[in-house]
């Protein structure tokens, strides 16, 4: 079975949107990504850090998902990562009312022995230091390192996330995010400008717009599925890019053609993730509903043109 | 062959983009729309109005492509309708800086004897109660009728809009203008409420971000094509309704997977409008460039993932 080991946030949120409001809910990068690659078959472990005010519920929640926690430190008398946030009505933006790093700050990652030769490793939101860490731990070269990080980073670590990125093969960074980092309004010279920094996939996430693929001069776009209401956009690029290393992880198979699958199950598993607060949709998601979607995906997408 | 009945403005169109500015060049919905539809197999006219101020060598250039211009009236010691816009630095916005509808004013189209039997017609965007009245004209009823409109008219003419929107089977209209018709800011519950207002077929353009199809309970959405660099917008809306319309008209199939094909083959050709100012690209675009590109499209688009 394959291994992905996930690196990143778990952590509490609480978030305002024009449709509700929760106290403290569980949340974080590695939580929302190790949920969405618990629909794959392989062994996968989250690296990360809370609190003791991190309730039992939430670690067993994660272990109930086959997914090995042992590496998830817990320190005492620590306070657990803390974001507090409100999505303005399009919900395509968002204020941050409350950051509080907590343990966070004084993290060191240790990667577990029997996760040292995972295949693929994810990479979550997080100091690109912390990041670059948990490359160095690595016994075996993993055949694939994805990387998500943020503008935060951009503005706060470049130089690290800059040297960080030189190791990774695959980045998600979002259209914004592209454009920041590399000075190009346009995606296709945004990619081009990235794949010089290191990766050779670069991956835009344009969140209600989809997400673009780009090796080379090869593109792939996959669509957000059209709902009625995205109701909390919470996790959806964690989501995603769980949902793409997991199923690369299980596949062992890093093709471009089987790229674009992946893509494709991120896209689907995401679209989940925006139709309830949190995790709340996708602590319970079944894999027939998963099925069921991915066809609504064909469907929304494949055409049939013969060209001569 | 099938025939295509093409309603619109035939204009000048004076632009400035971030990357330069023209004069008063060849513009006109029904113009891009023309030059799409000529890519495709079928008898075409365009119902129109000019002034005498209107150069021949734009009227031979529609004949060229093989567009019945017999009812393109010209008014003598009348001026063409003239739209000078400027568009802001993402290419996603723009100020109209004059309009000017001369003859437009006033007219009143003549559906040419030989197109009162066209199977498809598209009616380009224009004073809803000229596009009614190109509809009254008609002998037989047609098997598709198109119709693109634009915010002007639900500020300025909600009732006539409402009222020919009743008549015709397919409605283009971008997402802000969707939005704004039916107070509803998701895109699917906007597209099931024009759904009720009449058409069956509701496709809503996102410029950049692609297009939407919908029918019923159905879903189809074409990306755009990402490019390097997006030169001028000006058209591409009128492009993309022209192929999609001309693909329809050609190939007498009016099938939901057959629809698809239109919507991939409209933003094609949408993709080539923008790589040059105005009708510049369009005017000179062969066969074997929009092959190549429909192509690129099936590699941008199709995936390969088996579901049990």
């Amino acid at each position: 079975m394959g291994k992905l080991l996930i690196v990143g946030t778990v952590a509490f949120d609480a978030i305002e949107t024009p449709f509700g409001k929760t106290d403290k809910i569980l949340g974080g990068a590695a939580t929302f990504i190790g949920l969405a690659a618990s629909q794959f078959d392989l062994d996968s472990a989250i690296v990360s850090v809370v609190g003791d005010d991190f309730p039992q519920e939430y670690l067993d929640l994660l272990s109930s998902k086959n997914i090995d926690i042992s590496a998830i430190e817990i320190v005492k008398g620590g306070k657990t990562f803390y974001w507090k946030g409100k999505y303005h009505n399009d919900l395509n933006s968002r204020d941050t009312l409350a950051t509080e790093l907590n343990v966070l700050a004084n993290f060191s990652p240790v990667v577990p022995h029997n996760f040292k030769n995972a295949e693929v490793v994810m990479l979550g939101n997080l100091h690109p230091s912390v990041q670059k860490s948990v490359i160095e731990q690595m016994e075996t070269k993993p055949r694939l390192i994805v990387l998500d990080t943020m503008n935060f980073w951009m503005d706060n670590a470049l130089e690290e996330l800059l040297d960080v990125i030189k190791h990774v093969d695959v980045i998600t960074i979002n259209d914004e995010e592209a454009r920041q980092l590399t000075k190009e309004y346009s995606l296709v010279k945004a990619a081009a400008a990235i794949h010089k920094l290191g990766p050779k996939y670069v991956v835009i996430k344009k969140g209600e717009h989809g997400a673009l693929l780009f090796k080379d001069e090869n593109v792939f776009f996959a669509p957000a599925l059209p709902l009625e209401e995205v109701f909390d956009p919470t996790g959806a690029g964690d989501t995603f890019a769980g949902g793409f290393a997991g199923y690369l992880a299980e596949s062992k198979n890093i093709s471009f053609n089987n790229m674009k699958s992946a893509i494709i199950h991120g896209s689907n598993l995401a679209s989940f993730c925006v139709e309830k607060f949190g995790t709340e949709r996708m602590k319970n998601l079944e894999r027939k509903e998963v099925t069921k979607r991915l066809m609504q995906f064909k469907e929304l997408t494949q055409f049939d043109i013969e060209l001569q």
